[in-house]
């Protein structure tokens, strides 16, 4: 047997912001991979098309037509998945058939009017404006609704068909089920070790670099010791960030919202997950299928091996060119 | 506002099983679809195909060849992601980096000779095989294992690459997330309630009928109410059976094992989950992506709409043709 080495031998790691576990084996790296390829990202996305209904000036489904917008720019979901007037459920109290009111928001944020773009490609002062705006819909939106997630699905394989840089944000009146479980966990921690769980994970990361990506004055990349997904990364601010106001100006907060905008919320951490789907290449991708459906979550290379091949790429986007 | 309609008003439901909650917003089906398009499962696959590791007579990865098997068979998979040895991880204290030993076995199983059947296409005597021999393997594996799971991971689009019809049973010294959850639930159930959570629910669902897809003397199928993906089933004993020595010759069941086969397991309720990917079309799938992964997860159709088009399907299933 010999002794334990985690990128040889097979073992559990445990997930303190979800409570549960992940596999971790390693050597499964090794097996020969025969099924689905990906298409790689599309290169040669036109900067402006007006028959895509997220370009600047284009015809949205609802037959509204697009500002000629500069910056960011943002509208309501034409179907959203939450809206602010559903009525309440029946009243049904069997514990196996409960339901509740769901209602809330959906809204879509392009980032740039410019299709060709993505986040990483960027200008900074460009980026920034974005920040500021996903900070004021959250205090917007965080005056009446509990939770506000801010998500982007990048690529076709995460199931997004428009290649016009944008992300969506969807605010609702219940915590949904990660925000609760992050609630919980990261309360428990505060109030047995007296230090918010993920500004202590912050600290020992800094300290211990192994699994560290990139850092900077105010933050932190890590592939989380847990990470589930093979390239997922955590972003963490290097000091106790836990609501918008206090950001300074380096800094921005999404921390819980609504009628929690007054409650104690010391234990909770800014925090952003990026959780990429792929697994060998562009083109090969990871797939969380029956094992981790039905079991647990499975990864196929330590979170230290991850984290030393993003950090070995290279500094510069590599569809970075002159504008 | 007017009165509730499922069908037409967003809400929640709980799912009493995981303990969490999920999005049911059915207006969504609605909405019009440019993503992804998968390719349609392969359909001129060759009944036999040397170049096939999983056929009788094929060459596998590690240079052994397989027997003329005429029925079943089963192999360990070359690439297991669990292995029987593998070494403890070195202790470390720290709550927030924490490992443990992760042990078990994994196999293949075929379930017939021919690489251009499905189980649904096989016929009974040949499915009652796969049967026996799941529950053979459960009594094997779950004498030194606490749980054994095993999962079918069917098509491309569910990673998986050869179409010939096959599981895989991994064995593990760990109760996996889902079990955990599972096992916590439905001994809770019991406490508070005095019958086992499924059982209780089963009887329901043969009552209120909504959900039901398909029914016989020993069986239910329905969608679950709280059903996460499009169509989503889940297959229940309609009697209370919680480990395989209890089955009749009808039923066999893959309750908790190893150190719990000598447990009370009066609240475990045997049953298999179906988690079919697709949404719209047998190419049109569900993405569980953003706001799935980092907050809840959303559906675009209710359980009772989904339930109505299985029930609706033709008993005879598309590929059927004379052997
Ligand atoms: O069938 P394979 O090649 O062992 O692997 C497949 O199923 C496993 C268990 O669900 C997943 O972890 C893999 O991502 C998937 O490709
Ligand atoms: O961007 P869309 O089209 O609203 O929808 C996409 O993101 C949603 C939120 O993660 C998912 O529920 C959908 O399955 C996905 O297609």
């Amino acid at each position: 047997v010999g002794s334990f080495q985690p990128s040889e031998h097979q073992h559990v790691r445990y997930n303190p912001l979800r409570d549960d576990w992940v596999l971790v084996s390693a050597h499964r790296m090794r097996r020969p991979w025969q099924g689905q390829v990906e298409k790689p990202p599309q290169e040669d996305v036109p900067r402006c098309d007006l028959s895509n209904p997220l370009c600047p000036g284009a015809a949205r489904a609802n037959g509204e037509v697009n500002p000629q917008y500069t910056s960011t720019f943002v509208f309501d979901n034409d179907f959203p998945a939450l809206q602010p007037d559903a009525p309440e459920p029946d009243a049904c109290n069997h514990p196996l058939f409960r339901a509740a009111s769901a209602r809330g928001v959906c809204k879509v944020m392009c980032f740039h009017p410019w299709s060709d773009l993505t986040l990483p490609l960027m200008a900074l002062a460009e980026i920034r404006a974005v920040i500021d705006k996903w900070a004021e819909l959250t205090v917007e939106l965080g005056a009446s609704y509990p939770w506000v997630q801010i998500f982007e699905n990048k690529g076709a394989v995460m199931g997004c068909s428009n290649p016009h840089p944008h992300c969506q944000v969807w605010a609702s009146n219940f915590l949904p089920n990660e925000a609760r479980l992050e609630d919980r966990t990261q309360r428990q921690h505060l109030q047995e070790r007296g230090v918010p769980l993920l500004l202590e994970y912050a600290r020992l990361e800094a300290q211990r670099k192994e699994r560290l990506v990139v850092e900077n004055a105010d933050w932190l990349v890590v592939v989380p010791y847990w990470a589930v997904w093979p390239f997922q990364t955590l972003l963490l601010p290097r000091r106790h960030v836990c609501r918008l106001q206090e950001l300074s100006d380096s800094e921005r907060d999404s921390a819980p919202t609504g009628p929690h905008l007054g409650a104690d919320c010391g234990h909770w951490q800014l925090h952003a997950h990026y959780y990429p789907p792929l697994l060998r290449s562009a083109t090969v991708r990871k797939f969380m299928v029956g094992y981790e459906m039905l079991a647990q979550a499975q990864r196929d290379l330590t979170p230290e091996q991850a984290a030393e091949r993003l950090r070995t790429l290279p500094e510069e986007h590599y569809r970075a060119r002159p504008r």
